[in-house]
C-alpha cells in the first residue's frame, strides 16, 4: 500500500469546489497535498491561494497547467507562450513541485508540425522557468486526445523531449489513465528514473462512458494502479500521488464524499 | 495519388448491405476488391459468398476477423480458438489476402495476462492457418480500445509478436485510424516492411463523436492518409487499400452514395 501521506487532491476531482473549499476539504480529511488548476487560481486570486495553502500547511504538488503550444498563427503561438510565463509565475509563487505541461494540439495543424511547435514553445518556457526555479512536467496524454488536446502521447516520446534538458528542469508526469495501455509502460517508467515529477491515479472504466469525463475512481475500472505505483516507486519517485478524476457523476456528488471515497480507494488500490 | 485499382470496400463501411448488395455495389462502381465480415458471411452462407465474389471477379482483400483470445475461463478461450479455425477456413475458401486478427481484451483479465493469452491463442491458430495457406494479419487497435477490444495497440507491439513467425505466415494490418497518432508511426511502418498484409484508411474526426462509431470519411478529419499511404508503399506494400468506416451517420446514407464519396475521397486524400 502506498503511504497515505503521499496522497494529493488534484482539484479537477472536486470540480465544484473553489480553492478555499478544496483547501478546507483537504484539512478536514487530513490530505497533505493539493494540485491547483489555473482557472481556479484565477477565480480566487493568486495571493489568496498562496495564503490559503500556506496557512493550511498544504503542499502544492503541481499547478495545472501550462502548454497548449500548437496554433496556426505565429501571434497565437506567441500569446500562448506568454501565458505559459504567467503559469510559471504561479507555480513559483505556490512553491509547486512542478508546472504540469499539457502540450496541446490543433486540428488545423498537421501532427508533425504541431510536435515541432511543442518543442519550440517548450524551449522558450523552459528558459523562463529555469530563472524562476520552476520545474516543467511533461504529461503524455492518452492517444485518443492526439487530435485536439495533446500531440504528446507516450512516455517514450516525452522522454525524448525531456532529455534535451537537465533532469531538474524538465521531467515527466505519469498519469495512470494516459499510460496504462502502453505495451512498454514498465520500460518507460523505468527509463523515466530521475525525471518523474509526478504520478496521477484514477481508473479506466469499461465501457468508457465519455472521452473527456469518463474517468473512474480507483478500483472501478481496469487499471492496476498499484502495479504502476510500485514501478514508479522503483524508478525512485517518492513524491505526492495525485488523484485526478474528470467525471460528471463524481463531480455531482458532495466534495466530502469524494474525498472520503478517494482516501479509502487510495488505501485499497494504490 | 494512390492507384484507384487498389481500392477495396471494407464491408463495415456499408453496414446495411448484405454481401450480395456489397458485391453488386462494387461491380457498379468499378471497385475491384472487397473485405468481408464474418457475420455477413454467415448471413449469406460461405458457399454463396465464394460464388458471388468469384462471379463478380472481385478480389477478397481480407476476412474480418479472427482473434478475441482473452477470456477468463480455459473453456471460453478454447471455444474462441476453435472459432478462429472456422475463420481461417472462410478466409481460405474466399482466397482472401489475409484473415484480420483483432486480438481482443477482457476487462476481468489483467492486461499483461491478456497479452499472454493472445500470444498463446495466436500460436495455435497460426499452426492451423499455415496448413490452410492463410496469412494472419495482426491489426493493432487504437489504445482507447485496450480495455475492451484489443490489448494489441501499436505497430511496434504487433511486430514483436509477428516476427516470431515467418513473414509469409503472420504480418500486420495497418489502419490509419489506429496508428496515425503514434509518434513513431513512420519508423513502425518502415520496420513492417515485408510483413504488411493490409492498409486501411478513414479519418479521425475532431471532436471525436463516439468511441466506436465516430470514424470519418477521408478528408473529414485530421489524419494525413496520403502521407501514411506513401510510407506504406515505401515499405514495399502494393496491395489493396481498404476503406473501413464505422459511423452511424454514414451507415444511414445510401450505399451507392457511400461508394461514390469513398472513390472521390480516395482520389483526393489517399
Amino acid at each position: 500500500m502506498a503511504d497515505i501521506t503521499r496522497l494529493s487532491l488534484n482539484q479537477a476531482t472536486t470540480q465544484n469546489w473553489s480553492v478555499r473549499e478544496a483547501v478546507e476539504g483537504c484539512t478536514r480529511h487530513g490530505i497533505p497535498s493539493i494540485a491547483l488548476w489555473r482557472d481556479k487560481i484565477a477565480a480566487a486570486g493568486l495571493r489568496e491561494c498562496v495564503k490559503l495553502t500556506k496557512d493550511a500547511n498544504l503542499h502544492v504538488s503541481s499547478v495545472c497547467r501550462g502548454g497548449m503550444f500548437p496554433a496556426s498563427s505565429v501571434e497565437e503561438r506567441r500569446r500562448r507562450i506568454e501565458e505559459n510565463f504567467r503559469a510559471v509565475d504561479e507555480a513559483a509563487a505556490l512553491h509547486a513541485d512542478s508546472l504540469v505541461i499539457v502540450v496541446g494540439a490543433a486540428p488545423e495543424v498537421p501532427i508533425d508540425e504541431a510536435r515541432t511547435m511543442v518543442a519550440d514553445g517548450l524551449a522558450e518556457v523552459a528558459t523562463y522557468a529555469r530563472k524562476c526555479g520552476v520545474r516543467l512536467g511533461l504529461e503524455p496524454l492518452h492517444p485518443m486526445y492526439a487530435g485536439d488536446r495533446s500531440v504528446l502521447n507516450t512516455i517514450e516520446q516525452a522522454l525524448q523531449i525531456a532529455t534535451a534538458y537537465r533532469s531538474e528542469e524538465v521531467g515527466v508526469i505519469l498519469d495512470a489513465f494516459h499510460i496504462w495501455w502502453d505495451p512498454f509502460v514498465f520500460e518507460g517508467i523505468s527509463k523515466s528514473a530521475g525525471r518523474i515529477y509526478g504520478f496521477h491515479v484514477c481508473d479506466w472504466l469499461v465501457p468508457m462512458p465519455h472521452l473527456l469525463l469518463g474517468r473512474g475512481m480507483m478500483g472501478d475500472g481496469v487499471i492496476d494502479n498499484r502495479k504502476l505505483r510500485i514501478a514508479v516507486d522503483a524508478a525512485g519517485y517518492s513524491g505526492p500521488i495525485e488523484v485526478e478524476i474528470f467525471n460528471q457523476k463524481i463531480w455531482d456528488s458532495s466534495g466530502d464524499d469524494i474525498l472520503a471515497t478517494m482516501i479509502e480507494r487510495f488505501k485499497m488500490f494504490v
